[in-house]
């Protein structure tokens, strides 16, 4: 399906999810405006992997910086340890309102480019315990979109894309790979050191290995 | 009313209103923990009002920068004139999706620090053109809360006040000046120069002044 001339906004994170998203907007035929946040992320690998995959895919990115760090509150962007095994609940690795602000930043950009869809990586299934990457939470974030904006106010209206939200792991990698997505370019791992070489054993790793494994595919993730 | 041991996040811009807003969650007895967003704003001595309110009204203050000028769109953060009288519909100064962005640093805050309210001091009179300014956007912005945060998928709720909401620019004048609440140390113009001086002529400052002539009080403001 292609929408000629349409705009999306598309939150590029430099980890395979959201770089999965990016193929499946570019796929539907939109002119893709890639958006990377760098809220203070301890994986900052993820800023370069953004970087490599939206050139990869020749789309034009912008970076915004936010300290969520001033905020506090979760492992990836305190001193903390990052868990290595799953627990119960909602993650330590949860950043207090991490979506609402991403969004609302992809939110402004779009308004800028005069664009009404916006595409993300979210997901509902590896990482259930999030409670901003449910699709309740999408639709919410839809309405006070239409509410809170220009376009909104005078009759638009904004589509928050969230092509994996149920999609397992090993679909995604399927998924994005059957498009072309060279996944050796993404950076996933929690805590990868300065040349992006994952952990292999962190949460993050861990369901990415999986992914590769159960789609039949090769894991091109380079480990340390 | 009080209530003990009440914590609630203060979003402070600096301005007449978020300073009125914080002077009413203290009088409701809340413990206030003032929050200011550095969003790349032409007006920057706002930031320095805003920490001379906090202090003077002996309350923590955070500051979290977020460049909104790499999303650009606005007369507050681009190259662009700002408009010196009023007009119709949605003002040039209205900046993308700020609400959406500034209450979500807002909402992060509240859940590190274990808070479950937020003060604003949004109003529909004065700036009705803002979308974002709207008794619904707050609505939808406190489901979208509920939704999405670890408190709220334990079965907690957010409560964004916005106590000026209905008030005339007369009204909050009155308001804040019955709480005590020094005025000259705030800052509305939208081109205050760096000592904080207003020009008197952008629409801020006409609504500012309007306000104190109606209320039948003083007016503190610096004009250059």
């Amino acid at each position: 399906m292609r929408s000629a001339g349409k705009r999306a906004v598309v939150l590029l994170s430099g980890g395979l999810d959201s770089a999965t998203a990016l193929a499946v907007a570019r796929d539907e035929g939109y002119e893709c405006h890639a958006l990377t946040v760098d809220y203070g992320q301890r994986h900052r690998t993820e800023l370069a992997a953004a970087a490599r995959v939206a050139k990869a895919m020749d789309v034009p990115m912008r970076t915004v910086a936010v300290d969520l760090r001033a905020i506090g509150g979760s492992a990836l962007t305190d001193d903390i340890d990052v868990p290595e095994a799953g627990g119960e609940g909602i993650p330590a690795t949860y950043v207090p309102a991490r979506n609402t602000v991403l969004l609302g930043l992809a939110l402004g950009l779009a308004e800028t480019l005069e664009a009404t869809d916006i595409f993300t990586g979210m997901n509902a299934v590896d990482y259930s315990g999030y409670p901003d990457c449910r699709p309740e939470f999408v639709a919410a974030f839809e309405r006070l979109a239409a509410l809170g904006t220009k376009a909104g106010a005078e009759g638009g209206r904004f589509h928050v894309h969230t092509p994996l939200m149920e999609l397992s792991k090993a679909e995604i990698v399927a998924l994005g790979s059957g498009l072309g997505m060279d996944y050796g370019l993404t950076v996933s791992c929690y805590q990868a050191d300065e040349a992006g070489r994952a952990c292999g054993r962190c949460d993050s790793c861990r369901f990415r290995a999986e992914g590769f494994r159960a789609a039949g595919l090769p894991d091109p993730t380079r480990y340390r």
